[in-house]
């Protein structure tokens, strides 16, 4: 049986002085015409991941717009856990070897959660680890009511051939799907009512929300960070997508011009990732006695509003992704007002326009040379700052994708529509736009 | 309410390979005195920590002897183990601010667990957490059966006024205690049945257990530890008394006569722990990128079983502790046939016989000497390594400290003797002997 998620209200009233006039008044617009509709968000876990986050914001939305919303997540064994996990890695391409009773695991999982099931008039289903619950629901012959959209997070690109076999046939029954970025779309998807929405911020989550000086101010001391000397930031996960050894040499490259600089590395542990800890202590071995590099995470009491605060201080955001899956801590420092010099993967082009808002880089030379040229010239640093924010504002912000899942509510109830939908830009484009009107 | 834990069965017989002849027949002696006897052991938790690693032996060996023992932990919110973390700090000589309702917050929930008691014919209440039970029964007039003794595992030597002010009065209800050194009674506690007994290690746990060439080189081969290269190990967690910073210095100058010579250092993290993670992450920037140096928790997947490998693959084990409680991981190596380089300080002195089963030394130099000294003699290691093993088994294993806890309750139920018991050695002197007769 899923198990149901509870969430703090909010009031998208409130985030009037974040958008650009007549964005709530869109968003108003079209959702009076779901004015009471039943939605079922369904996800693998209530914390942690983007996800999470996300729905954590966008379910009480919904609700503030006069939805029905609810949102539940699986109930699962350390076991069924183990295989999704084995799943969501081999979705993105690495090699899994399967055992014939693993796709049991996940299925029969799924037929558990599946039981005292009730309906709704649309069913937003995340990721792969619940996609087999509409096709269990209809083949008992439960003969489930309501619009089935699969919403899918991660890149399909190099999925593993044998996870995706085993995925593609519960996809196919959904009456249509999200992506994040059009060339995450897995060849052999049905285009029936596929839209690409990449995902956004909520400006105001204790990651994204204003804060004073002072709050700033008291972060950095407690991490022995020096508020009148360079900052430059990374938030991420130590692992080797993320290049946290290439920020450490364009970090000590730019050192010989800046010898005042300091390096902040953020990153989020979890206990039962032997992987991520092999990463962190390399990164901490190459960092070696430079205590201006400072490593931190979850457990030396790094949260969300310490990430906000790190943001807030820097001079320059650092993203030197090599791969990447969306990358929104870009449009999180843009939000900030921060230049980023990030790397050119994923999503990561669509929030940093190149010379604009920051730079594009593909080797830590260049990272070093860009992170130098900003440190050299405040000026260009609160330009970039500044637009960067006007970007983020009109493409990134969570009214945005909230749009975007309301329209597409819409086109599906409609039965009409294709990925180029006469409610245009936002749903239509490979980056939405949080403008009045859809301009 | 207290909760049980369950325990596998143990069977004394299995020992009788580990120890000297008579001892099996001295412990069922005693035990005999003891049949049907009903005994509790109540702690604060079933996992993690010495307390809970000796009850999981303890318990079913009493058991085996024909009483019947039961192991209870006390449950408790969050709240209360904030509190009593606290409270073990400050009693180990940490400066504690303490807030009134502390206290509340500790007794109250020792209240809740008092709920539903039932009687046993000895409660043996291990550590201060639980300490106020037994005042709490007799207070609320629930006249409480049999003998209470209180064992107390930690050094109360530096502990903060304040702190031991709130234990003392729950302490002296008490019929008896039992320390692990004469010198960490704390002045004030009752002399009534006062018993000095060390700690102990199980030589059938996994920790301990015979282990073969196969099973040791697995695991080196999986954290790339070479077998052919000389192997230094410290099993410790990661704090400033544990002094790796020192192990790591010591290290250095053997290298340069040993340029082969590796360095393991095995430690445990909790991920509520910051202290031990800004300690864990200093050793590392110590050790650099010098991957001679293996810096492992259980977060790369190391537990008992490879720690029992790590110690049996050494050529030397150090402890190197500044301070120590008593430090069991010395008697774990000398078991092993290990010859150990270890800190003047605690209970490492009572296990390394100095110069005959290892060396004692007070700084990094005066180690790294040592260490040296044992790398370049084959024969000198094996020699201590054989001389630690026997003193071991002579003083340091499970049996001679559950025969303590035997005598201990006959002393208690005869309302007999003082420390300088007729039961003689095992529990009177600072080191407990486990030879047939009390020799």
């Amino acid at each position: 049986m899923l198990t149901t998620v509870g969430v703090a209200p909010r009031e998208l009233e409130r985030y009037r002085e974040s958008v650009r006039e007549g964005v709530i008044e869109a968003i108003r617009e079209d959702a009076a015409k779901l004015a009471g509709a039943r939605v079922l968000h369904i996800n693998a876990t209530a914390y942690g991941g983007g996800v999470a986050e996300i729905l954590t914001s966008m379910v009480p939305l919904m609700r503030d717009l006069g939805l029905q919303c609810d949102w539940k997540v699986l109930t699962g064994s350390d076991e069924f856990f183990t295989v999704t996990k084995a799943m969501h890695n081999a979705l993105q391409g690495k090699n899994h070897p399967w055992r014939p009773q693993d796709r049991d695991i996940w299925v029969n999982q799924n037929k558990l959660n599946a039981e005292n099931w009730s309906d709704y008039d649309f069913v937003i289903v995340h990721d792969p680890q619940p996609a087999p619950l509409l096709y269990i629901l209809r083949d008992s012959g439960r003969n489930p009511q309501g619009h089935f959209i699969w919403r899918c997070h991660i890149d399909l690109t190099d999925a593993q051939q044998q996870a995706w076999e085993m995925l593609r046939p519960f996809v196919e029954e959904y009456d249509g799907s999200i992506w994040t970025m059009r060339q995450y779309v897995r060849q052999g998807v049905p285009e029936r009512h596929l839209k690409i929405a990449p995902p956004a911020i909520d400006p105001l989550s204790h990651k994204n929300e204003p804060c004073s000086e002072m709050q700033v101010k008291a972060v950095l001391d407690r991490f022995g960070v020096d508020p009148s000397r360079p900052i430059l930031t990374q938030v991420s996960r130590f692992d080797p997508w993320k290049d946290p050894l290439g920020v450490i040499s364009a970090y000590r490259e730019v050192k010989a011009e800046f010898p005042d600089v300091q390096l902040i590395l953020v990153g989020s542990m979890a206990s039962d990732d032997p992987e991520g800890w092999e990463w962190y202590e390399k990164v901490i071995r190459r960092a070696g006695e430079d205590w201006d590099i400072k490593i931190l995470t979850n457990m030396n009491g790094v949260g969300n509003a310490e990430v906000n605060a790190f943001q807030h201080a820097s001079d320059v955001v650092i993203q030197k992704s090599t791969r990447e899956g969306f990358g929104l801590t870009v449009s999180e420092a843009l939000w900030k007002g921060r230049p980023v010099v990030g790397g050119n993967v994923g999503g990561i082009p669509l929030q940093i326009l190149e010379g604009e808002c920051g730079y594009l880089v593909d080797s830590s030379q260049q990272c070093a040379q860009r992170l130098a040229e900003l440190l050299r010239d405040r000026d260009l640093r609160n330009r970039m700052g500044e637009r960067g924010r006007e970007h983020v504002r009109d493409h990134f912000l969570i009214t945005r994708y909230l749009h975007d899942y309301l329209r597409m509510m819409l086109e599906v109830a409609e039965g009409s529509a294709t990925e180029e939908s006469a409610h245009a830009a936002p749903i239509a484009g490979a980056v939405g736009a949080d403008a009045a009107g859809g301009a």
